[in-house]
């Protein structure tokens, strides 16, 4: 905070308890001091250490052994995100924008569901969703080649994601349709396992994306058939989202690797948009520079 | 209508019948009246609910329970559909057009199933094909950024529609010699599934588009080999249909983003392609005509 | 044959026999006159109708009703395939060139397998490798817009060629590799079905090309993790052969979009190669044309 | 070595043994000599053979029949390779930087699970990674279109690496939290295979990269709803690397095919970008200089 916030805000000096605050928001939000970067550094371990407890209660004979042990550490680990959690309400300017934020969410959602454990056991394996509280690491961390990487990803599915909602609309529709012939087809083999028409859509999605576990499956011929032409035309359509995805991400690495051009602009009219390489300007015929 | 139709067919002066059907017309058809507006959602609401309730009459479980409210339910639906089906063919100008229409045509397909499971009691299932009429309903309330993704997503298909047919072609064609080589390697294995040319071709295609379930699989040391081979080659050849539509989305992409330029030649120095709407020449400055 | 040929070949001067020879080449290769087409389409349809019997042979159900009738149906379409074979190396001018073509070789495989049914039985099967005939029947019949998308795609694969070989011999270097770790770590758990190294490398084409039978699956934690990983690193390489095909296709389209530049040559000095709207000869300096 | 070289380095006189080293050199890491391509060819054979021969030893059925041959042989081949290892770190002229480097890692490994195999029998099937030393062979014998090919793929890679990196840990936690949440959702039911987070983990993996192997899939109607979910979205998510490697390789491509400009211009008219090597301006017919 400079001369000039004091200035505009000369009712914010600050107080021994809001330097303490400001103080926290640094260790906890940010990590260009030394204790932001010890502190962001023991969370990203306790995060891993937290997910690997919760994949270790789920195996049986982990869980058979040390049971005792893994459920205590989970408890201290959540009442230790608990803690952080708190403390980042208290120590941020406008606690509700980020309780609703994208980050607010996932931090309630990481420790909600060992508190729902004690009422719905098995909700405690949820907890495991705060792994994707990394993201935030990854951010304080300033990895800008891998931010950026990501950015560009994020800006072609922006991009293309009003294309990508009416393909998907478009195969749930048709999985519907396909998955409601087979069962007409193959409804009467109990064996096929196309039991009902939930299920037959189930075996549409699991054919159409080319997952194809197998515990479900055609087996007259008339069936067979159908699911071929399902499966080429599949094979046909499995190119579409790739090229809208892909025909963004070529659009935006041109836009890379274009010289900055349009940038001038003409003394005389003030007209800018002039093409690459231009000496004059367009509209009213001043040199430009 | 205004006065220059009036002129041009003046024997349309409206009777009350004909004023009758132009508003029940701007009901079915278009939504931008009230009422307009509620037939359409009242019609996605129906639309979805018929859907729903063939689906639940498919699972055992739910049919044993509500089979009597299922059947009456689904007839109420399908008595008010052909009711509307009726209106549609009596409200448009030129019926037959409407009735070979694609629109057409998926509301016919969507009443015909239920009558036919009179006769055929499993073919009822097949009314689960109304939900392609939601496709009219994107249209009409006109979601024009998702339907201009999805003319980008068509036009992208049509351009490269001769390429796709002669692709599915050589992969029909490929693997039925695929099967019957497979046949021959692996057909005395019955524990293989190769039980005959035909399954043969099914478990082709079902390893070409990389879907795999299982049940048909080779089990002959050879078998495998010549099976890797197949997929080893699918793996490269899977790269095809994705290359030529994503050529064609490139290509839509890069007309969308031209700078839009002209054919004028300045007189002094002879330099062509302006941009639209200069006046002057950009590399000397000479106003341009 | 036109004069010019006479005077150039004065001793081919036709016989009665080589007119009829060249008559018999006019109905069998080409489909210009009446006999020519109507050849090709009784072709096409023997091709088709023996394909179908193979097929129907190898189904147990069909084979024991109509086992007689399938053999002598067989034979006389291979007769006659034979005798068609022995008439188009009669007609053309030069029989070894066309034995030794891709069609030659096509039309003799497409008969040796009944013959060699005699001696065993099963590869009969294999003359389903006629419907590769119908290549040339596409050819014939000039479905010109459909050949240019094939040239396309042969043109996008011959110009990648090089770089899919070197993919696929890596993959295939890699699969071997995968297939001996995923051997040590699973070869123990017999019910996981990693029996021999051969066929672990089976499992590991089956995994990376994500076809994914599951009849070979790790079942070991260690197993699962190692596949996992290949999994996503497959995931991440499957990009490769697409990415390296849409380049060439994408470079294949924006050749024909370009306008036809360059083709301007200098009067005074000859020189080519001028940008687009080059007024003047960038090598001396000579106005252009 | 030629005379410039001895004057800079007049100690390095060569002696007897230091020529019998630079002749070794010759033979065992080049091939333009006639005795480095023979030995070139033999390590070849020999590698070839013993990869051979370690799958054969994996085969039960050939193990059981051959044990003895095989064992000898593969023994005379390890200790070949061990004396050419010798050789190699004997005659480069850094041993270190051999030692650390790729090749000199994966010729250590091609040797190392022969001699572990005498006490963990299972590892020597580890050295089917001898395989991998064909990479050099391939080098050396100078087969520099696909080479050519093998750099623009890997080019490719290398530029989109940081997208490729953010992907890949995107799925991994992704798939944590969607194989957490099946857990809660079908870990009751056992017939389903979710028996713990890890495996849950895992059927995400086979699952998202459309692999699925059917050894573990949802029972439940929540589970098969929530899976299709997951495939649909993996659907589209499929896309993303294929955009990647593509837009980049598309960017290789245009690089190799742009005419070469330079940054001339006119001091006539003042046109820029004019081709490489051209004398007068392409517009108003200038010198340039």
């Amino acid at each position: 905070m400079n001369l000039e916030d004091k200035l505009m805000f000369p009712k914010m000096e600050k107080s021994k308890q809001s330097r303490f605050r400001d103080r926290l928001f640094e260790i906890i939000f940010e990590s260009d001091t030394f204790y932001g970067k010890l502190f962001n550094i023991c969370l990203l371990i306790l995060i891993l250490i937290s997910v690997a407890l919760v994949m270790f209660e789920s195996v049986d004979s982990i869980n058979a052994k040390y049971h005792r042990e893994l459920v205590i550490w989970e408890w201290v680990i959540t009442i230790l995100f608990t803690l952080e959690y708190i403390l980042r309400l208290y120590t941020v300017r406008k606690p509700w924008r980020y309780f609703f934020s994208f980050y607010g969410i996932i931090d309630l959602l990481s420790i909600l569901p060992t508190y729902m454990g004690i009422f719905y056991p098995s909700s405690k394996y949820l907890s495991s969703i705060r792994i994707l509280r990394l993201f935030r690491i990854f951010r304080i961390f300033g990895l800008t080649d891998f931010l950026r990487g990501g950015n560009t990803i994020l800006l072609a599915l922006r991009n293309s994601r009003a294309k990508i909602v009416v393909f998907l609309s478009f195969v749930t529709l048709i999985v519907v349709v396909i998955g409601s012939i087979m069962y007409v087809v193959e409804g009467k083999h109990p064996e096929s396992g196309f039991t009902s028409i939930p299920t037959s859509i189930y075996w549409a999605v699991v054919t159409l994306t080319t997952v194809g576990y197998g515990d479900i499956a055609p087996v007259t011929a008339f069936g067979k058939f159908l699911a071929s032409i399902v499966m080429i035309i599949g094979y046909g359509v499995i190119a579409v989202p790739t090229g809208i995805v892909t025909a963004e991400a070529v659009k935006g690495a041109r836009k890379e690797n274009e010289p900055q051009k349009n940038s001038q602009v003409c003394q005389h009219c003030h007209d800018s948009k002039h093409l690459d390489g231009a000496n004059f300007c367009k509209t009213c015929g001043y040199p430009l520079h």
